[in-house]
């Protein structure tokens, strides 16, 4: 055994994928989703964003799908919810989120571009975010998006990532989630990464969050787990393009990742039978096949092989 | 650096890719094909096999293919070609080949399904091919199909694929290819395999032939050049489905290993645009989008990004 014996996948379709979904999906399909996702044994289920609807109309149900979540969680499923600032953290408390991601950029320009300010400012604006979940006894999330390549900058420093991702651990976050948001980075750069940030955050309180852009998510993965990360955010069949390559793909699939660890021998607590057939449906839903390659080999009703 | 500092790709696009598409591609776009592979820099290039049309009609104008090379060789680029029997060898050394391939299997099964024959047959048979062509001068690549799992037997024991692979290297073949055919494995299985195998074959003689069935290719790359491996096979566009697994993807696309490899900052002698065009053109004579994650990223006239 290279790296930890057990991992914890992070699934983020029903968030970061359909974000990036031009299909609308309905509220009672969404539900479905997360319902089907927590069935498979997935046990941190991002579930919406409370962000406004004018920027991101795919989340406007946002308090709809947490009210209704409320009355039928599976036991010990975390749902955290993308929180951009204090207006948003009020309407997640009013919905009865009990967990929430703030999110910064290591690129200044992707930031900018993102959410409207710097990185300083948004760092600042976090903080009494952060603040008033903890005191509420809500677990926060930080995601650091362009961890290794920024659209607009090219390479990012993993000094910078560093100290972005120690400010918001710092501030309170319990768990940091490191995103290659355009999925340039091979293993080289993902170790890189982390060996500047786990100098400022302990390393079991690192995820790692990889697109598939280039192919390379798996093997930065992998890459990830030897090093000794132990938690990633995955997709249900790689829901989610990529808006800054046209016809590249989004999040890796959590079906890869099943695979990839159950072929590792470590423990993931996901079935993956039934998550393939979750990433058919799905991507049913959306009118097209799974983007994920072990959902297409297996197919909509699968025996899966042992490696 | 955590392995060789510099790799070869050996492209087996227009051999074991186009024998698994069902688009025929006539002869002057299969040598245009291999003419541009060239220009990329790929140095070997496998460019047909001399196996009965009957039973690989795709391969059929094998003849044709080799006359064409011999008045338009790019300098220092080898074309193996796959020759099954003496037979075979006796019209690739008439059509003036200069280097062959022999295939076996470390799968029983398999071996019977593919080649009609068990494993020690198919040795037996390749025997007198490999010494005919090795007093020929003429080079001689072992490949060993299934060596992590077999569609009809399941998993295959490290020790068997050790077996094979120290067979063909003892009868004269030069370099033994490792074939993960239906995709099956992760870097665990294929570091018990290198481990195995490495006992009986020199590993500077290895090459690791990953198909991306479940999405697993890139990480078995990474895998096995850390482990010391430094000659991959690969195939532009990630031609060839998988005739195993429906829907299912074939080898790992050229253009991925290129983007790893120049992301690990190890040497290919690869130009990754050029690549990505002819990924593009290519696929625009099977009507469809290259396969390749990276090529669909890059778009048909591309930047390509710095990690």
């Amino acid at each position: 055994m290279e790296g930890p014996a057990k991992v914890t996948l992070v699934e983020v379709g029903p968030r970061d994928g359909l974000q990036n979904e031009k299909t609308p999906i309905a509220l009672e399909h969404k539900l479905a989703l997360i319902e089907r996702l927590a069935a498979c044994g997935l046990k941190v289920i991002e579930a919406t964003a409370f962000v406004s609807p004018q920027w991101v109309p795919q989340m406007a149900d946002h308090a709809e799908v947490m009210r209704a979540l409320r009355g039928r969680r599976h036991p010990g499923v975390r749902h955290p919810v993308l929180v951009p600032n204090l207006k948003g953290l009020e309407a997640a408390f009013a919905a009865g989120v009990d967990e929430i991601a703030v999110f910064g950029a290591a690129s200044e320009t992707f930031s900018r571009k993102n959410i409207n300010c710097g990185i300083a400012e948004a760092l600042e604006r976090f903080r009494p975010v952060v603040a008033q979940a903890r005191a509420a006894g809500v677990r926060v999330r930080g995601y650091v998006s362009c961890v290794v390549g920024c659209p607009y900058e090219g390479p990012v420093a993993p000094e910078k990532v560093a100290e972005v991702a120690a400010a918001l651990f710092e501030m309170g976050c319990e768990e940091i989630s490191l995103g290659d948001t355009i999925g340039v980075g091979t293993p080289r750069q993902v170790i890189a990464l982390l060996e500047a940030v786990a100098q400022r955050v302990p390393l079991e309180r690192l995820a790692g969050h990889f697109h598939d852009t280039y192919g390379m998510a798996v093997a930065n993965v992998y890459a990830a787990w030897r090093f000794g990360v132990a938690t990633f955010d995955a997709s249900v069949a790689g829901l989610g393009g990529c808006p800054y390559a046209k016809g590249a793909s989004g999040n890796v699939a959590t079906e890869e990742l099943v695979y990839l660890f159950d072929g590792l021998g470590v423990e993931t607590g996901v079935d993956l039978k039934a998550l393939v057939e979750t990433a058919w449906w799905v991507s049913g839903l959306l009118g097209r096949e799974p983007a994920s390659r072990v959902a297409r080999a297996l197919g909509g009703s699968c025996a899966v092989p042992q490696p």
